[in-house]
């Protein structure tokens, strides 16, 4: 199943509002329908809405192929339906290049920007599992956080491709997957996954990972990355952090797998990135369910730094840096 | 507030299955309602039960005056309303050795037991907040995990009660509460008891700890204690230990205030340790709400093991052991 794809003149996408409860896919016939889901959080993750931004242009071009003004506002619409996805606009604004050489260009455009995902995560996937088996033998058991698998790509996803790249080999001893506090994209999305690829998997709070690697129970840690730095630094979910602190004193790998338009060379370090405070709300209930008494504060860092001294390695789409060896981005 | 006492011929109780929502409490006047808010968990922690089975036996000891037999049953059955509480066993065989002295004298015996967990209590906190002061100086931030206040005891309880002295000294910075997952001790409990004492302070999911640390925000950790091993390993509650990790990176003080009855010398370390698993409705589900597909599978170990090298010192009401500086127990 692709997260998001064309099929028949409309984009169908896979509901993510409505998981893990039910799997719908929903048909997106028109831009309106298109930005609706995007503002929705139906289709979410930087590669897919990348691929959204492109397909929303496509339909534009269909939909309004004999009013050009209004054409023009539909493209905006699509570039613009979540201010803050960098893909999403850049996605759209690929696709709006070929508007002049007409719309099924702009198609061919989308759908080269969408075999181009499909191919970096089966990149990931290969990379990161060959690397696992060359560390960990031929039947590793890895523990993973959040989500990083179809859901947020077109299919396969960064270190979840890898996980089920392993599975596909026969080489996969099983998986811990932490459930990620406070939004529980592992509980939710991650298990969702797992299940449909029929990855054997149990599911832990995010605070046993660390005595799960000292009982003996890991091999390696794989998860993905926001943002790599230039010095090896990784910005990625709360949680990461402590994972790397237990890797390390447990004496197992931990892998970072994250397309290679997560190196920001510009950034020198982690202590030069502002992590987003989401705000207690996220912290004090979970799906309507209150967690602790009214009026309580928090404090909610939506990510953490890893330092890349806990890092063993980070494999891209394109190579394998072996930071334990002294390699560097 | 004391969360069980003797008031008017009666057992009073903070009924903690109500809290956080409604802070309610339940007058007992009889032993079938005691036992039965012990069966409820309307009172726990090892501390409290051990004060309900004596206060129980007193309400024994009236109710059934004029009926031994009844009243032995009545005795039996405090004792034996919760099979693995030792302490309720202890604190209702302490006061039923007092029966033949009269009802007066079992009820004296129940009220010293009281009065001991309460002076128990008040020690660990006088320890606790001298060696926080000397170690971080006069306005400790403090990160703490699970719930150690006055709910599992009468007053004060263990590593809170520290937290609580530092605050009544005006020698607290402030309070990092984690939510502790699955059950969620820390966000009902522990911000619910803060609150009661005014503390400042702020909740994070479990998961933020170690990066909290690793950003300057907290100058100690300080938490309980379920069993303290010959060789200073500690095992508490499931997080304790990913803490650990992040005060040592963090090179803060690991500080951990228990009952001296809780050092188990005939355990020789961490390993010799049976970690009970919890099963997985805990992980999937909170308050009813679901968290994971259905059928998931989930690892669900209740307590993890912090090596003693991890920790900077034990607090017990007796005694400082400063394992960083070679004291062992």
């Amino acid at each position: 199943v692709r997260t998001i794809d064309w099929v028949d003149g409309a984009v169908e996408i896979v509901d993510q509002t409505a998981l893990p409860d039910v799997t719908r896919v929903l048909r997106l016939s028109t831009v309106e329908d298109l930005v609706d889901a995007i503002r929705r959080l139906a289709v979410r993750g930087a590669p897919a809405l990348g691929v959204a931004g492109a397909l929303g242009v496509a339909l534009a071009a269909r939909q309004y192929a004999a009013d050009p003004a209004r054409r023009e506002a539909a493209v905006a619409a699509v570039q613009h339906a979540r201010p803050t996805a960098v893909n999403l606009a850049r996605g759209a604004r690929r696709a709006a290049a070929r508007l002049s050489a007409g719309r099924d260009a702009v198609l061919t455009e989308a759908l080269r920007l969408r075999d181009e995902e499909i191919a970096s995560s089966a990149a990931q996937g290969r990379l990161g599992a060959d690397l696992v088996t060359e560390l960990c033998g031929p039947a590793a058991r890895l523990l993973t956080h959040c989500n990083t698998g179809a859901l947020a790509a077109v299919v396969g996803g960064t270190a979840l491709a890898a996980v089920a790249e392993l599975h596909r080999r026969g080489a996969l001893g099983g998986v811990v997957a932490s459930e990620t506090r406070p939004l529980l994209q592992g509980a939710r999305l991650t298990a969702w996954e797992l299940r449909q690829l029929g990855v054997p998997f149990r599911l832990a709070v995010d605070s046993a990972g660390p005595f799960l690697m000292a009982r003996g129970e890991v091999d390696a840690v794989i998860l993905g990355a926001d943002r790599i730095c230039a010095n090896g630094d990784v910005v990625n979910k709360i949680g990461t952090y402590a994972h790397a602190l237990g890797a390390q004193r447990a004496g197992i790998p931990f892998l970072v797998v994250a397309p290679e338009s997560t190196v920001d060379t510009g950034t020198p370090d982690g202590a030069a990135v502002e992590i987003e405070d989401r705000g207690r709300d996220e912290v004090l209930e979970f799906r309507g369910t209150r967690t602790a008494p009214p009026d309580v504060d928090a404090v909610n860092p939506a990510f953490d730094v890893t330092p890349y001294d806990l890092v063993t390695a980070i494999v891209t789409d394109r190579r394998v840096i072996r930071l334990d060896k002294g390699e560097r981005i």
